[in-house]
């Protein structure tokens, strides 16, 4: 049994949000400083905390890799405190009013756009994500309960220290910015319970924490972040220029959810770029998966290599996340196009063409969150977009597609102003 | 068992959603124009069967109301026609480009209007809502799976048959409307599984059916409907003008979700107020429920009418839906924002005021979709916003608040063109 009182801190939350939500921006902004000059000046506590997760990660036998997302150093928090002070410097995303209307009646109507109101956001290890959603969310208006990774809790808790030292500091509620201090598995059933006072769930992990929260919110949850990515080269697309551009999707940063994933070729100039194409990705050490007519196009030699192999099924529609990626040989622009509908996870989808009637064929009929004409498909992100900072990448069809920075945790009211105004 | 393969049916409607989003604008308006055409000109099966439908109704033991809104005519069958015309009069929802920015590197970057995809709808009762969804998921792109009441099944099927016979006539997919032609309630259940084809779920009916799809439903959901609705009457409120602006409020459409449910009274104005204001309300048949100090401030004649009540807490955040109301006494903006705060289900909330300052205060916290100065909560409405039909009234904080119209039923996707660009 925990002694969290899950509720409680929800109820403490929706209090802080609604407190947050009138803070004018400056204050919201002088926190956000705050926490950076917090996190320059850092103690002892901070570093012994982290040795204790990274011992209990390596105790636990986690991979090599997640023991050093999780571990923090004097570059990784400067990086931490920089991006606060980044995400103070972007426009404030509250108060605009938009849509504004004079009805035939005489009543004004306009919408206000606000916080969304208390955010639920469950990320797994790397204890900057603490940081980045817990400013994210005070210069948004919104108040959040985080539950991270088991591996950064102590790391964790004392972030949320610093974080709750900064908004004492400017005066606003410590209670904006919660963290769920226990592993107990139960608390996140509860808190997915709760669609009364969470408005919006943000699960950052892999398809097993997405799974738990499919099966148990209650609430709106911003799905996202699992991409099968494919590029097309059509049959007028550019072959010198689309190599190195297939080798930025794929290798730029081979772990992340804009990563490539397969590349579709038009069967017209199958021959003329398959060969230079899998070189160069061989030479930057990845795997290539290949259906028959992409190999036969290959040739013998280098289909013996290592790291070229004939694709199956489970190669198309697949996330690799790593050096490794599927290739397959279509007739048409309507076969890939369909391949895509079919495939996508409708997260980043790119077709390589010099035909505007191809491309924007493309672009209608591919409905992903971000559809690419001659880019590669790492520009999904928030950054990249001039958005700031990005809270998650969202696959949903609704609220918010693709990066959803500050404006995408907002949302709007309706306020109308009347002279006594009665509905005939 | 039931014999309908409820995935099947999805399947079909995603391709007719795709067929659906790139029709133009003048292919979509053909359809409601041809709908329009053939519920004019609709013929005697109709008729049989909406007969058969309120026989079973009768035989069910319905209610009364319930029957008479199952029961079509031709004046409620020619409202349907206009219905789809005026649907059909509406601005395009698909295809703006908007936020378009040139990024530093020279892509360009907007995001383009398209439909959800697929929605799922469930409603209760009512043979219109068929046609109101059919046509405003057809206007806006979507394509639509429908499951109605059992008391309205044979009505509803000819219903589809019309939609049918419109789609093909114009040469648009007959799968992008589809009536579960079935009261199997697992059909429901499944549905509600398949978020992988369903872009979002909308449930009009009450709490029990918005409960089940809470528990079951894998997919964004548009909550809504619910309303408890408060005007609050400040102590600078114009008070004869304030008694027909409640009366309105309350009665003009006591059965709605944006009919008024509770009047907070300013403690200073509150003597003035209440005889004359209970007494108008007495006379349109309205049940007022007063907390002692409302009560006390009526004096004993008008206390004693049965259309006067003592309030419990129970009509405190209580919808009633009938010619019945509650009355408390505050003694502040303060008090009448926090019961707000804790009583409203973020439907429709007023002031009634003349001073700017509680005006803007109120407008500033109290945080529901509609928040009116000095009008009738029962403006929440999508035709009097100005927004043409509405498919539902979002009382969530994502995607939509408040009356959901044709572009509630959007969404974006990002477009990028660039020249061969790379991540750096």
């Amino acid at each position: 049994m925990s002694e969290i009182d899950i509720r409680t801190m929800a109820l403490a939350a929706r209090a802080a949000g609604r407190a947050l939500a009138l803070a004018p921006a400056t204050t919201r902004d002088a926190a956000l400083f705050e926490i950076a000059a917090r996190l320059a000046a850092v103690g002892p506590e901070l570093w012994a905390a982290n040795r204790e997760d990274v011992a209990y990660a390596l105790e636990a036998g986690m991979a090599p890799s997640l023991v050093d997302r999780s571990t923090l150093n004097a570059k990784r928090l400067q990086s931490m405190a920089q991006g606060c002070r980044d995400i103070a410097a972007l426009p404030d995303p509250l108060g605009e009013v938009f849509d504004g209307r004079t009805l035939p009646n005489g009543m004004v109507l306009a919408k206000k756009r606000v916080p969304l109101g208390v955010l639920g956001v469950i990320f797994e290890s790397r204890p900057n994500v603490t940081i980045d959603i817990g400013t994210l969310a005070l210069k948004s208006g919104n108040a959040v309960i985080m539950r991270g990774g088991k591996e950064s809790l102590q790391t964790n808790t004392v972030l949320a220290d610093i974080v709750h030292g900064a908004l004492s500091q400017v005066g606003l509620p410590v209670d904006a910015v919660q963290l769920i201090t226990s592993s107990d598995r139960a608390l996140v059933s509860q808190l997915l319970e709760m669609d009364d006072l969470i408005d919006l769930v943000i699960p950052r992990g892999g398809p097993g924490l997405q799974g738990l929260v499919k099966k148990l919110a209650k609430m709106p949850v911003a799905y996202g972040g699992i991409g099968v990515c494919h590029l097309f080269v059509d049959e007028s697309a550019d072959l010198p220029r689309s190599i190195p551009l297939i080798n930025n999707a794929k290798t730029q940063a081979p772990s992340v959810c804009n990563a490539l994933d397969t590349v579709l070729v038009h069967r017209a100039v199958v021959d003329r770029l398959l060969p230079d194409m899998v070189a160069n990705l061989n030479a930057s050490s990845v795997k290539v998966y290949l259906d028959a007519r992409a190999l036969a196009a290959l040739g013998g030699a280098a289909a013996a290599s290592e790291l070229v192999a004939p694709a199956t099924d489970e190669h198309f529609g697949y996330e690799f996340l790593s050096l490794q990626m599927s290739v397959k040989v279509v007739d048409s622009l309507d076969e890939a196009i369909a391949h895509i509908q079919q495939h996508s996870t409708g997260h980043s989808d790119g077709i390589l063409t010099d035909s505007v009637a191809s491309s924007e064929r493309f672009l209608n009929e591919v409905d992903s969150a971000a559809n690419y004409v001659n880019c590669s498909t790492r520009f999904t992100d928030g950054g990249q977009f001039g958005l700031g900072a990005e809270v998650a990448i969202s696959t949903q069809r609704t609220h918010a597609r693709g990066p959803m920075g500050l404006r995408e945790l907002t949302t709007y009211k309706w306020i109308a102003r009347g002279d006594y105004h009665l509905r005939p």
